[in-house]
């Protein structure tokens, strides 16, 4: 059948669940997002810059498993670059769709605007080839193959993919056929069950066993099989930070959060309790395992993978991480590990005294409902929220690894904007808030309800416990943050509502009106000490500190 | 003699008149910024984000001759590229320091936060050869000789620097000369002579001549070498946009603003009035000539650049383009143009009647002062301002190649840290303001008196003009704009004056208030109608439309 590339790539973008494509509209790609606008499948959301709708896409793709940015030519799309960087690191598939020049100014090297001016078109290109994991410069004679193999590729192994569409061939008709996207990825059989008779040798050759799960499991959408074969094994499980909520952390095996040197007592119990570790889905970084400090490298790995399993020296290639959960769940290996694990939840009792970071993330745990996704800003909120204890079902989402400050706030947008059914919730700093903050905006635009809670603490607290406490560099001008969404929020909006608290009883009361309901977005400003901090960051600091040598 | 490698930087950053170096702390930067915070030769203007702070420096630059921006890995580097990219595409001497990790870090290939997290260490530094002119990464060996040589390049070729400062060797002590950085750029005696000679004859064979300058007369600061030259030839000159006030607007040579087939009738007269063109540090770009349209390719070009000439096919390398103007200046070539120029300025009458665009800028030319700075924003700002007449010793400062929209509001913080003294304006639209925003809060922290005109007239004006007129993502959630300054300044900050205006009237008057003196920031909304545009951008965006197959 006949179709424009335009509606093609539409129609291919709505297979994945991307419903939404975030971006701001630019003179290259105008054509492109006619298409959008005019199409049933696929909203556009427009942003009010071009990194806050990659950071966007990126929180969108976390809970959709696939995610779209529309940037223009140049300055669009390097303005988004470091979003899509923050995908590439993390493994988040997002599709980066950039309009570029026809092959008219192409071909005649023409000194266009938005181009650096010598007549260089394949500048942006060479750029993104660097943080992307497949690239295509669509054209009229294989449009359709090209915009299948990058989308089922970006889909399959979770690295974000970077599209240029020409102005001159966006709606140039093409012969397609929509046979449905080859979305599977098959492990191959003989070689999983090479790999499970492996392991079930080394569970065999193991006195006790515990998991690590981590960010893998989330991207596979594998919590459903995780969360079954923790049951099938019953054997301690824990996750990193960065993968926090790959196991429910209700589950009668969950352990807590392991953060190296710096994990809980428990978690320590648990990782000195085995001398064999599953790892799920994990990449050991710094943030996540307090510069690398007992990540237990004195037992023996088993490292699943995203598409291959290590163990030792031997690896074993195309087998699907998913697959390999469900075949040990369906093995008959018998796993052992007698660690006792305690699950105490305390009634939080709010008091009528300032907050303290500490005590704040507390308050935040016992607010949390099943269902809830939490986007937490690196920094304070980040590491303050990963050692609170999660709901089943709940969701959060954070960028441990890549660490651009600001990234939350427009990453809430996209998250919210994936499942409007859920309840979203910010946690953010001011120094991070500064950087994006205008993207509430977006949210009051959309009609969304997201709650957002932003600490004003006067400054980069996060820097300030690295180096450089007392430094006038690590303090930020001093916003009414509470004033901020009704700036943004003109007749004809819902109305948003802001609240500013300073005390434990404050805060807690705010908490019983948002669950009352409010209309429109919540906006907290939460007023804490300069110099306070999680006690997790503070351990963490100082590590982060020794490795740059300050 | 003994110093520090941070100390030897910023010395040396001073020496070019960095007085200022823009930026966000992050932790790979950190222990540079304690050099600068504590250095009396430079002070740290931190940004809310990168990007702002990219453009902020760009501007800076585009005044003092030169700027800097401090980012930290990955993260920090890649959100400011759009903004060093500017700085590249328009020839503006920008210096990019961005920390990076520790040799520790990088030998052992470690899974860091801001990086990709796959113990590659390079990406970066080959992203942005793609984007500068020169590039180093220092070591404790030839810190001091690589320092120099990264910025005599980027001060003489006009193009920006990117520095990779690794954590570890900040505080290294190095032995260092403090003898003067080389600065000159030295023609060719010979090659000069010849070229005068040759330009004498291509002269002595014409029978009329014009003038055109542009914006890398500026960037050599060789506007004051230019007058003369003018005065001496005695024939019309024209500034293309982008070079807008390399030459005196005052000046009775000065013809007009060339904009290619949408050029007023006395530029076009001129422009066809000769025979032979002298191009000065001209780049014919679509977005300064309307799309290419009647740049006299009839003629006989002499295409002064920065450091080679061309007379057609013939090239003059190694004279640069100040001393071609001053021996120009010294020559007996004798020039000759007819044309009889007219400088009629009518006095601005307002009207109680709606703002058009039209009648906006006339207004805005009127409120203008001999001295003042304006920044104006890609979009109906840029196309406005740049035929209205602009007082002597005016600077126009835009970016109409690389044209990336968000540009003006930070890089107005540039222009304005750079020269406290001169009145600085900012002109941007709201759907551009969006995007850059909040970098109004650091103009207030920096206590300066800038004076910002933001038209709200619900979108991307420029968009609608070139495409997509009636279409949905050409439309921006409507802010207060007015009120947006008062979130930015809290107790102990000067308090910023706003106006909300709609009327010729109201708006002369608030200009009246203005030119009595206000204490801190100013900002005016100015409400106009959606599609209305100035009439340059409505010619252009025919033109731009039809380059890209709309």
């Amino acid at each position: 059948m006949k179709m424009k590339i335009a509606d093609y790539l539409i129609k291919r973008l709505h297979e994945v669940h991307v419903d939404h494509i975030f971006g701001v509209p630019g003179d290259y790609n105008l054509g492109f997002l006619d298409y959008v606008e005019d199409s049933k499948e696929v909203d556009w959301i427009g942003c009010c810059n071009e990194l806050n709708a990659g950071y966007a896409a990126d929180g969108y793709a976390r809970i959709r498993g696939m995610g779209a940015v529309a940037t223009t030519y140049g300055v669009g799309e390097l303005s988004a670059i470091n979003a899509t960087a923050g995908s590439f690191a993390e493994s988040v598939p997002v599709i980066h769709i950039a309009g570029v020049p026809s092959s008219m100014v192409k071909d005649n090297r023409l000194f266009v605007h938005h181009s650096t001016g010598r007549g260089e078109f394949d500048t942006f290109d060479r750029i993104f080839r660097e943080v992307t994991g497949f690239q295509t410069t669509l054209n009229e004679y294989d449009a359709a193959d090209e915009i299948d193999r990058l989308i089922e590729s970006v889909y399959k192994f979770k690295l974000p993919g970077y599209l240029e569409f020409p102005v001159d061939i966006v709606s140039k008709e093409i012969d397609v056929d929509m046979k449905p996207l080859d979305l599977c990825v098959r492990s191959n059989p003989d070689t999983l069950k090479q790999l499970v008779d492996a392991i079930a040798e080394e569970v065999k050759n193991s006195k006790a066993q515990h998991i690590i799960a981590d960010y893998k499991v989330l991207r596979a959408a594998a919590t459903k099989e995780m969360e079954e074969f923790v049951n099938y094994a019953k054997i301690p499980v824990s996750t990193l930070s960065m993968g926090k909520t790959a196991v429910s952390e209700e589950n009668p095996y969950f352990a807590g959060v392991f953060t190296g040197a710096i994990s809980s007592e428990q978690v320590k119990k648990v990782a000195n309790s085995s001398d064999l570790v599953l790892l799920f889905g994990v990449k050991f970084t710094d943030t996540t395992t307090a510069g690398f400090q007992f990540i237990n490298n004195d037992k023996k790995w088993i490292q699943i993978g995203l598409t291959q399993t290590r163990i030792g020296e031997k690896v074993y290639t195309g087998v699907y991480i998913t697959d390999v959960i469900k075949a040990l769940t369906a093995s008959n290996i018998k796993f052992t590990n007698s660690v006792k694990l305690e699950h105490k939840k305390e009634k939080f009792v709010p008091k009528d005294a300032p907050l303290t970071q500490d005590r704040y993330y507390e308050l935040i745990g016992a607010f949390l409902k099943k269902g809830d996704v939490v986007v937490a800003e690196t920094g304070t909120s980040y590491f303050g929220c990963s050692t609170v204890p999660f709901p089943q079902g709940a969701t959060f989402v954070g960028q441990p690894l890549w660490g651009s400050i600001g990234y939350a706030c427009p990453a809430v947008l996209g998250t919210n904007m994936a499942d409007k059914n859920r309840r979203n919730i910010l946690l953010i700093g001011d120094g991070s808030f500064q950087l994006t903050a205008q993207e509430v905006s977006t949210m009051i635009r959309q009609k969304l309800k997201t709650i957002l809670f932003v600490i004003n603490n006067d400054g980069y607290t996060i820097e300030r416990i690295i180096h450089g406490k007392h430094r006038e560099y690590n303090h930020t001008q001093m916003w009414n943050y509470a004033e901020l969404p009704k700036v943004f929020a003109t007749k004809g909006d819902v109305q948003p509502t802001t609240f500013k608290v300073s005390t434990e009883k404050e805060l807690a009361k705010v908490m019983e009106t948002i669950d009352k309901g409010c209309d429109g977005l919540v906006l907290v400003e939460v007023t804490m000490g300069m110099l306070d901090a999680p006690q997790v960051l503070r351990d963490e600091g100082i590590l982060f500190s020794k490795q740059n040598n300050y």
